[in-house]
C-alpha cells in the first residue's frame, strides 16, 4: 500500500546576500542587527513544526545560546559517531542522537508520528536537499556580503526546480523568500 | 579640487537561487523560462546607463547572441591581453578594449563623460566590488538550484554592508532585489 509516509521537511534559515549561513570559522556575529523587534515569522514557523533535526556542529552552537528556543519538541541530532553531549539545564527537550541516513531518519520519524520536521544546519540541509527530503525553504537574506563562509547550498546530482511561494521585505533590509520543491 | 568624479557603477544580473550566474561550463540554458513577456525592468535599466563594461569571457558570449542588446552605448571590454575580437555586423556599438585596472578605467570613463556604467560579467563584477566601484546591485533570482557553477560573488577584503532598496517578485517565480552599497 505505498511507501510509508514521511513527514514534511522544511528549512528556515538566514543567509548573507552571498549565500553564507556562517563565517568560515562558524561565527554568526553578522546576524546581529536591529530587526525592529520583528522575528521574521520564526515563532509562527516553529509553531508549525513538531520535530527538529540538526547536525552536530549546529547543535553545539545552539547549546551555547542563553536560551533554548525550541521548546519541548522532538529533537534529533544527526551524528555519525553517536557522540554524547553535555546538555545544559536550560535545555527543556529530550535530545535523541541518530546515525541514520536522512531518508531512514525521515521514515522513522514519520513512523513515530512526526508530521513536520525543521531541518537545520549546513551539512544536514545539503544532505536532505540532495535526497529530495526538503519540501519548503524559507531564506531570510541579510543585506551584507561576507566574501567567504559556510554556504547554505552545495552540490547536487541534478538541478532542483523550485516554486516561489512568497517574498517579503522588512524595514531592516532583510528579504525573506519562501519556496516549495516540486517533489 | 578633489579627485575626479567617477561614474556610478551598477550591476544588473540574474542568478540561480544558489547564487550562480552560469553553469561551470558557462552555459546559460537554465535562464530560459517563461517570463510572461516581462523584461524584469531590463530596458529601463539599460536606458539609464551610458556605458557598458564587461570581461572578455562574457563579451564572447554576448557576441553569440542573435541580437546586440546594448545599442550604441560606449562599450568597453576588459582584457589584460588586449586581444582582438571579430565583431559581427549586427553589433552596432564601437567596442573599446581596455587593460586598465577597474579604478583607472572608471576614472578614465568619468573623464570621457560617462555617468552611469553597467558592470557585467562574473570576474569583472567581483573585481569592481572588491574595489568599492559598485554602487547599485540588482539581482534577479530564478527559482532553481544548480548545485555548481560560476558564482556571482567572490572573496572580499572585508564585509560589504548594503542597503536594501526594493524587492519585487514576478509570476514566473523570479525575485528581484535592488541594493545600494554604503560607499
Amino acid at each position: 500500500m505505498g511507501s510509508p509516509a514521511r513527514p514534511k521537511g522544511s528549512v528556515y534559515i538566514a543567509t548573507s546576500l552571498d549565500g553564507y549561513i556562517a563565517r568560515a570559522d562558524g561565527s554568526l556575529d553578522w546576524l546581529d542587527h536591529d530587526s525592529g523587534g520583528d522575528d521574521y515569522g520564526f515563532a509562527a514557523f516553529l509553531d508549525s513544526v513538531d520535530t527538529l533535526v540538526m547536525g552536530r556542529t549546529t547543535f553545539e552552537q545552539v547549546l551555547c545560546f542563553d536560551q533554548w528556543p525550541y521548546g519541548q519538541r522532538r529533537f534529533v541530532v544527526m551524528s555519525r559517531t553517536r557522540q554524547s553531549f553535555t546538555v545544559p539545564d536550560h535545555v527543556t527537550a529530550t535530545i535523541q542522537v541518530s546515525s541514520a541516513s536522512p531518508r531512514e531518519l525521515m521514515v522513522a520519524l514519520g513512523g513515530a508520528g512526526a508530521r513536520h520536521v525543521y531541518v537545520d544546519g549546513g551539512q544536514v540541509i545539503q544532505a536532505f536537499l540532495r535526497e529530495g527530503l526538503v519540501d519548503e525553504i524559507t531564506i531570510s537574506r541579510l543585506p551584507v556580503l561576507l566574501g567567504d563562509g559556510i554556504p547554505l547550498f552545495g552540490g547536487l546530482a541534478a538541478d532542483v526546480a523550485l516554486k516561489h511561494v512568497a517574498t517579503q521585505s522588512f524595514p531592516s533590509g532583510v528579504v525573506q523568500s519562501k519556496y516549495r520543491t516540486a517533489g
